[in-house]
């Protein structure tokens, strides 16, 4: 059980594997096999059973995987198995569209304060959140020991605020601003930007 | 270059590189390297130069990569060098924040329409649209030939819309329902899902 050597195309694969596992346990589901999330996620079975046997035995020939015991594991793994708290940067209409996302609950995380450089927006409320000055953004993170941040401001301030939050210990960066990161190498970051989503796919379009 | 033999992992890389470019050229630079290209991806020089040469000869030994050509020649492969015409469906939060979203000008892509099938929103506007009855999406679709649609409705409802999208015509959708979709394979699906991204990084976490 060497997690720690699981390749990184791998790892991307393990929450699109725990999501459809997660909606298999909502509908009442206890068990599955490779064949069935396969057809859920549009992967091969051979490859969902060669990624999962990546970190030990589950299930035997025949019976398939046990849904609760594979949804624990690749929580474990993940580290999803707790509530990170995530701080929200830019507070435009994503960052306003995140703060009321009901889609985090039961994944892992919390929104825990949102911010923004706008002292008209500050004060404001977004979802159940006061909108707090990006002045005071370091020094809550530090406090609050916060890891994860998604940013949501426009790409001319991406990378000035990206170093207040690595600089403030952030490790985790989800950067929804349409341009790349410089980060140090323990920093992670995804990208979440639709155009270049969307460009994926006209390559393989008439 | 035969292009249509580049690896589905080269081909996600792509829209990245482009984007990089586009920067550089917004900024004036009309030279570039796959180290410096590297250093603003966050990507090695070796794969930059090896993913390049996956579709022809470009720049020579010590002179580098001519900006405006490899945008255009990135431009071409991707399809991105015309406008395709794109749709909304489900305007809550995210469908709103997409319809006001100016990241699409000059990458490939302008918002045609945007629908929902709440009575209450159809009619009202978001940005500059007029939102429109789902009951008339698929007729909508056919008639404008549109090929491209990014799903924001709840999960529960995800695949009934997917399902009219494809029978309407649609090729490529970017979905931000945090489930798997079914889809033929001629269809291609991207996903956008904050809470999959953000687990992907917090296995690296501490």
């Amino acid at each position: 059980m060497n997690t720690h050597k699981i390749p990184d195309i791998i790892i991307g694969r393990l929450p699109v594997y725990l999501r459809a596992l997660q909606q298999l346990s909502e509908n009442g589901i206890l068990t599955t096999s490779s064949q069935e999330l396969g057809e859920i996620i549009g992967i091969s079975a051979a490859q969902i059973r060669k990624d999962i046997s990546q970190f030990g035995e589950f299930g035997k020939q025949g019976t398939g995987y046990s849904v609760p015991f594979l949804i624990e594991r690749l929580r474990d793994i993940l580290k999803v198995n707790r509530v990170w708290e995530v701080v929200i940067v830019g507070m435009g209409d994503i960052g306003h569209a995140l703060a009321r996302y009901n889609g985090f609950t039961n994944r892992g995380f919390h929104i825990s304060m949102v911010f923004d450089n706008d002292l008209q927006k500050v004060g404001q409320t977004a979802g159940e959140y006061e909108i707090l000055d990006t002045a005071v953004m370091a020094e809550k993170i530090k406090q609050n020991k916060i890891k994860i941040a998604m940013l949501t401001v426009p790409a001319a301030f991406a990378q000035e605020m990206t170093d207040q939050l690595v600089k403030a210990g952030v490790k985790a960066i989800l950067n929804y601003a349409p341009t790349s990161l410089n980060v140090p190498s323990h920093v992670h970051v995804q990208y979440i930007d639709p155009a270049t989503h969307l460009q994926r796919m006209t390559y393989y379009l008439d």
